[in-house]
């Protein structure tokens, strides 16, 4: 294939991997133990199997390289990968850049996500013990339908807590989820606790990812039939969306090239870990290779936030876990990019990113508006707006390459489309967005409440 | 690659046709001639080029059995095809059934259906002869937002009338047009005085396609760097989908199959067309394979129309073409597969059809949506009202085939995605769809207005 006609790389099904890559075996710096909310003292397996499949959590520690991927889920993984890279011919005439844009194109999947990579497999341990339900949290709404999905698929009960605001922006989500058999109402709720409480404490709150989470946790708690299913974060789920960036390699070995920069959008991390992970070992080899992840300027948590321990739910139901972190109680604004509003950050990339292995940078919503727009213009694809942190951040780094007068090799991960964020493109259009920047004193008032260690 | 394992048939890029198949190169019985719809003339190229770009005319009555796909136009599909070939393992486990089944999925292109494989030749050609500006109409909106994006990525500006109930139903065809740098207004509206007579006799009208084309063809005829494109029901419309069959073709050679029977939903026609019109030479040299059209029971065409001379449009502006239709003047009941709702079928389709080469069948909305479900929650797929059609119709013909105890290759078009159809999968779950049934009585009303020849 010649490198400079082609538009996209498709790798054959029979070479798509068989293997997550675990990038634990590789750190530098070994993560540090999550902790018990209670005893504070580091997580036993039996502290996580009232929510979560023996598998899984074997996989949250597990420090071998490579794991494999049950056939079962290759077999599904199928129906939409290995997923398609594509070079930025259009997008690189219109930047008039010699750069080479890659974009390894998640959006095909039929939830139009990455989110199916992690959820497929979740389900599948889950269904292996006999669990029966699983409930989750969403915030745009990409991982429910995922998840929903998935428990359709191996036969499951699906519940998933919906961020109210997203549910109310959003409510053909909702209407995706239902359709795949899945149940989902708006966060907080009155049947739980935990949303109650949220309830009482502010009657109008648009809800949060954090809330959702205790939700969807107290939940599964309270079943035996029942466990709990996180979409972005976790150890194991960034695992599971290694698929991405192990195709990308051989993506770009069949057309003979490799980047030099790689870029995610990065929220709770997992798009981000999925297509990074895969080159930390190049890295490591001394292969001069930038790994970026692009967040919000208004939710900046790797950028702005503390490197500590911190609950990933708002009431402290879940593990404390070593993260860069805004701070448990942090209510992010109603930016259109719904699910890059967590308060946390994935300990894996962030114990990366204290390593300086990865790099972090924050943009404003605006901007990212702007990339999209120029994206679909010129790619033809209308990207999610989350992913749209991505297109921002490779643009401007091509713009740099050209002030500098160099040629870089870029490949970014275009996570979703935007089929279904419309309404968030029509605000843009009208002139309705608005650039929300953290402030410091902000940030300091939330970092105050962080648990004691 | 063993045929009964694969999840999908990918055809390697450089394997994408090179040329459009051409049926009236292989037809029987050949057209008849479009008529001037002032002077009742067979027509000439000179009506139509006020209109038409002259190498689409070119095209229009060519019998040339190939005709070359521009290289430009081919890079530019090569962003998304050749489009993947699914073999439903989970739907026909869900059916119980031996048959094979497989689809061919077209709503990976970036705007989410087969559309934008005649949009990009469409504005191309006028391109070539320095046409800078062109107006269509859409109904649901798919063909809309192909001819804005066609005419985005070559440069010329793009106005769509859009039929006004669609308009309201789904405000975000219309944002996803303006993204793509089109303008989109309902119609009927005041800009032209087709519009404005459409309002006078009844300023309720929800619309209509007949009345929209009208309105876009007034528009272009009015000025010189304008012309109007339609997307559907022309015979270089459905030569420009016939990329869709030939892939098909190729695709099941690679899993050395053959398909017994050939589903696509039908319109105007122009995706039945595509994958259908390729068999045509088979069926013709003894093949037995059935090739079936799947329209509405509100809008039944082929089933329940008439094989005559009628106008494209409600008030006759286009020429006059035969065709299986319900009467210009007719106005189908709003149901959710809104690209389905047309007076008239593609003349190719209608000469075909007429020579019992192809079959139809007519089917009910609730059955479609049944049908939509089953494909979701086996095969991960939200499906397009109109595409559920053809899924509906591959379903009957398994279980017939079933009940019969015998074996059948099956494919379907999948023509598009349903992501931006929600709203309609709501009105389904809540019970709020109809199944709308013409009368006979409604059909013989409404063919009274036939012009005469």
């Amino acid at each position: 294939m010649r490198r400079d006609e082609l538009s996209k790389v498709i790798l054959p099904e029979d070479r798509m991997p068989k293997f997550w890559y675990n990038v634990q075996a590789d750190m530098p710096n070994p993560l540090e133990p999550g902790l018990n909310p209670q005893t504070h003292k580091p997580l036993t397996p039996a502290d996580l199997e009232p929510i979560f499949a023996r598998e899984l959590i074997a996989q949250e520690v597990s420090t071998e390289r490579f794991i494999e991927i049950p056939k079962a889920v290759r077999q599904l993984y199928k129906q939409f990968r290995p997923s398609p890279l594509f070079r930025a011919h259009n997008l690189e005439k219109a930047l008039d850049t010699t750069c080479r844009i890659y974009y390894k194109y998640e959006g095909v999947s039929p939830v139009g996500s990455h989110k199916l990579n992690s959820a497929l497999p979740q389900v599948y341990f889950n269904k292996m013990q006999g669990i029966k339900r699983i409930t989750t949290e969403t915030g745009a709404g990409q991982w429910g339908t995922a998840l929903s999905l998935a428990c359709k698929q191996f036969g499951l009960e699906a519940m998933v807590y919906m961020v109210k605001v997203s549910y109310q922006q959003k409510p053909y989500r909702r209407s995706i989820m239902e359709l795949y058999g899945g149940s989902c109402i708006p966060s907080p709720s009155t049947l739980t606790a935990s949303g109650r409480r949220a309830i009482e404490e502010n009657p109008d709150t648009p809800g949060t990812l954090a809330i959702a989470i205790s939700e969807a946790v107290e939940d599964a708690l309270s079943r035996d039939d029942t466990n709990y299913s996180l979409g972005s974060v976790l150890n194991h789920v960034c695992l599971h969306q290694t698929i991405i960036g192990q195709e990308v390699k051989l993506q770009m070995e069949m057309v003979d090239d490799f980047p030099d920069i790689v870029v995610g959008c990065c929220g709770g991390g997992s798009n981000m870990a999925g297509i990074a992970l895969p080159f930390i070992p190049d890295k490591l080899a001394g292969k001069k290779i930038r790994l970026v992840a692009v967040e919000p300027a208004a939710c900046p948590t790797l950028t702005k936030g503390k490197f500590a321990y911190d609950y990933g739910d708002s009431v402290g139901l879940t593990p404390m876990l070593k993260m860069y972190t805004l701070g448990h109680g942090f209510t992010p604004s109603g930016i259109h990019a719904g699910g890059l509003r967590y308060h946390g950050a994935s300990p894996l990339l962030s114990q990366l990113y204290h390593d300086a292995l990865i790099e972090a940078v924050a943009v404003k919503q605006n901007q990212t508006f702007e990339a999209a727009m120029l994206f679909a213009r010129t790619e033809s694809i209308v990207p999610a707006p989350e992913s749209s942190h991505a297109i921002r951040a490779a643009i401007d780094e091509a713009l740099k390459a050209k002030e500098e007068g160099v040629s870089k090799t870029i490949v970014f991960n275009l996570s979703g489309h935007g089929q279904l964020d419309l309404f968030s493109y029509d605000k843009f259009l009208a002139g309705q967005t608005e650039d929300i920047e953290l402030s410091k004193e902000e940030i300091e008032e939330s970092l105050k409440y962080l648990p004691e260690v």
